[in-house]
């Protein structure tokens, strides 16, 4: 027997409908490619994606198509994350950081029949275009007086809308699991996967973000998203501040700590979100700074995801009264899975105490179930330190890749996400490392990373990178390769001693090797799968 | 195109799944029937479920089949919430309050197989059983010890859970639109009609519950919970509770202010929640307590629903440091439609001003949209000062009424609540009046509500009934009806001045009349239908 409540689905439509309707005056603020602050309401913003949704629907975009976008956190990209999903078409967002040949894989893969850019990747776009044959439509984010250097077929983004009208619009009213946008993810070996994210998820995960043990994001805050729209929809935070109201505050293309700085403190900004390396750039600047003016600040909290946050970090947030919240989460979660607030039991801790908390990745939100699991797939227990590989499920995870055969879930639904992680009684997880690079050995697990740690406080090491290497008897021995810093040096045993007090005998390195390079991702992260091969055994 | 998200249905088991998993060592302190103090983690609340979840199976009970309650707010009524729901059939809570005519009509409309009972009701359900051919099952919320006066027929709850298994229950999976509780509500005209929750629409206003622009309910709170799980879900927190893992103090049957005070004391309360009534009598205690008790008091805020707080409430909460949060809704709106939560401009207000806003109705939360219309349907403006009929909808917003034939519900869904209201610019909702109620004036309408309220302001008005009736040039005109205060007098000329300082000329009452009675229903409420045949002209 069903209910007898209204079957309205969840759209993202709606959400910008009760912005406009209850948060008339609240809105954006727009760092642009041109130079200049651009101020939007929730109630201009909804007029000029009502005119972009006629313009997108006059292209000839239909329901399900993908629109894809090569752009920066401003306003125009906003505007699109309405518009496009508003149709009920699909907002492809690219990562311009990517390699041009991964940006080609990628746009073809989607068969996106739009191309929406900033100005900064006119370059780009132009030199793209010949290899994205089934790209119909191309479209320069800007107005008529930046449209100099832009590809000869480009239109311009502010004479497309201007050629439509503001007026209400009727926004289609379809099935809530729809596609609502497609956000691919590169791995470090295969080509990139898209995961298609649906209107019915979007909303639900922004409701998450809006709940005090969530992201606490309300009408009574102003965020500054330091995390990119091209990635994981910048982790929700455009749908989710026009489903509490909350202003958005948007840097455009200058993510350096002084530009960071300075909209925080002129924007009298609460909130802020963004990755490890952002918050290194803007402790860089405020180490050049007068109290008086890092007093400016009016940030209350900061969210940090992506990879996890140093404890340097979080204690040098905390020293400026700025409480740091970890996430933890991936594209195919997206992204937030697991959030570090703490438990009224921890009221009584001590700061120290408090930041040994605040540096796992967090608990479960409701929607999430996690477990880890060992490597016959037994559920493991919930005890802190039995490491084991980290599943997920809920209804905002990935059940599959975007026109892809990978099947990302087990038989109960549980999707592997890759990491190596523990779980405490309270359901709090740190992750200890990569399933691919943990070191199996005499059936127990050594983490790379923590080793990898280890190794790097040793004052006269720069890098180290850890890899299991096949043993007859362990199954697997980890090997460590190290680079010194310039100008010090250290040996093996010297080394293998300061590591003994900080790791298990047994974890103890088979044997280090000091290297003058290590092999890096575009992104920077550690090649791992070249290290395995390079020191196989022959 | 469809998303490629998680298929997972929102269902009431996966609340107590989230909680015995992540929250285990919160849970539920319950004042019982019996006398004793009941404490009952989410782990073992869960436990206990699955045991009760068999023994309703083992009964027969099948999925979409209705099981009765009257019962006060105990964990042994919590642990119903969760099994009837968990394996798929409908919680049906009645208003043990009611007369038993109505609960007569009440159980046998809804065709209940099996109704549970506090052993308080032991008396009026042994009166019932007899005009209840349909209930099979008949069970009493006891042990065994407190058997000896309950109906032959009834089964006594702690043995019949005894007899089964608390291993891991596999909840079945189905359509999250299916109904999940059902609630009737009595309106002062024809029988009560039941508002059938589904699974969806608990879900989703659980988790705007959560949030920090609803109604803040973290894992911080420990909740007194004052509203009955017989009216509504108990606006919604059981679900809610378990969600994010508040704890959860039930009063039992005993909701006198100085029962409340000492149970808020005892565990530390941080949040609770209730009709004015309920605070008139918390307050009525404090009275007596010197500051010191009261400081005993950990409540940082209060939720007031069911009808309009009183300013002076709000005051009151207000100077012993705790936070009035108003709330309207109503059972088709399950129930949290508004939600007065201060905006960030508010924040300059002063103390007098602030309370002006939070004697309001509150602000539309997400999920739920609203309007008023004037007598053609016609949407007025948001411009806090023309009054029409408010309409909602949303996800939770009823639909329609359980094996009934009025459409609740416009051709574009929305809702009509029989409210008169006003909604100023930023979604604030006033309540003036009751549709049927409201007086239309010259095109105008006055609101009977603040007639009566500006006649009690009068020092010898005791109470004041203002009604329309019908008058050849204006449609409508006000007619007073006023009981004096003992021993005091004044006469329709004294009472007309102090009104025309109060109100609007043209709201001046046609006639004013002293009387030495009005009608009322049980509950307390003005038989205005009564009243207007009664001064009918002839």
């Amino acid at each position: 027997m069903l209910g007898l409540m209204q079957d309205k689905p969840l759209l993202v439509s709606s959400l910008l409908d009760h912005a406009e309707r209850f948060h008339p005056d609240q809105g954006l603020v727009s760092r642009t490619c041109e130079g200049v602050t651009v101020r939007e309401t929730y109630a201009q913003l909804a007029a000029r994606v009502r005119r972009l949704a006629r313009a997108l629907v006059a292209m000839g975009i239909k329901p399900g198509d993908r629109v894809a976008t090569m752009a920066w956190n401003t306003h125009r990209h906003v505007e699109l994350y309405f518009a496009v999903s508003g149709i009920g078409a699909v907002l492809h967002t690219v990562n311009p950081r990517l390699f041009p040949e991964q940006i080609d894989y990628i746009i073809n893969h989607s068969k996106a029949r739009a191309l929406f850019f900033d100005i900064t990747f006119g370059e780009s776009v132009a030199a793209l275009l010949p290899t994205l044959p089934m790209v119909e439509e191309v479209v320069a984010m800007t107005d008529e007086r930046h449209m100099g250097s832009m590809p000869d077929d480009a239109q311009c983004y502010e004479d497309l809308i201007a050629q439509h009208e503001e007026s209400p619009y009727d926004w289609p009213q379809f099935d809530e699991r729809s596609a609502s946008s497609l956000c691919y993810t590169s791995g470090t070996t295969g080509n990139p996967k898209g995961v298609l994210y649906s209107h019915r998820s979007t909303l639900l995960h922004s409701m998450m973000t809006c709940q005090v043990d969530g992201l606490q994001l309300s009408s009574r805050d102003t965020t500054l998203l330091c995390v990119p729209l091209f990635h994981v929809n910048a982790w929700g935070m455009p749908y989710a501040s026009a489903m509490c109201g909350a202003n958005l505050v948007l840097p455009g293309p200058n993510l350096d700590g002084k530009s960071l700085f300075d909209l925080a403190v002129e924007e009298n900004c609460t909130f802020s979100l963004g990755v490890p390396t952002v918050w290194l750039g803007f402790f860089g600047h405020l180490e050049g700074l007068d109290p008086q003016s890092v007093d400016q600040l009016s940030l209350k909290r900061v969210m940090i995801g992506g990879s996890a946050a140093p404890r340097e970090i979080i204690r040098k947030f905390d020293e400026i009264g700025i409480l740091t919240i970890q996430a933890w989460g991936m594209t195919e979660t997206s992204p937030v899975a697991t959030v570090c607030n703490l438990l009224p039991k921890h009221a009584e801790l001590s700061k120290s105490e408090v930041l040994d908390i605040q540096t796992l990745q967090g608990r479960p939100v409701f929607g999430v179930d996690i477990r880890v699991t060992d490597d016959a797939g037994e559920p493991l227990p919930f005890d802190g330190k039995t490491p084991g590989d980290l599943q997920v499920r809920g209804p905002w995870v990935a059940s599959g890749y975007y026109e892809h055969d990978a099947t990302s879930l087990d038989t109960e639904g549980w999707f592997a996400t890759g990491d190596v992680a523990t779980i405490d009684a309270d359901g709090f997880v740190r992750i200890t490392d990569r399933s691919k690079d943990v070191i199996k050995s005499g059936g127990e697990w050594i983490s790379s990373i923590d080793l990898e740690n280890a190794a790097v406080s040793h004052p006269a090491v720069a890098e180290a990178a850890v890899i299991g290497i096949p043993h007859d008897k362990w199954q697997e021995r980890p090997l460590m390769l190290v680079i010194l810093k310039k100008g010090q040096t250290t040996d093996r045993e010297a080394l293998r001693q300061h590591l003994s007090g900080l790791v298990a005998t047994w974890w103890l390195p088979e044997d280090i090797l000091f290297v003058d390079d290590l092999p890096h991702t575009a992104t920077g992260k550690l090649q791992k799968m070249i290290l395995r091969q390079q020191y196989a055994p022959a």
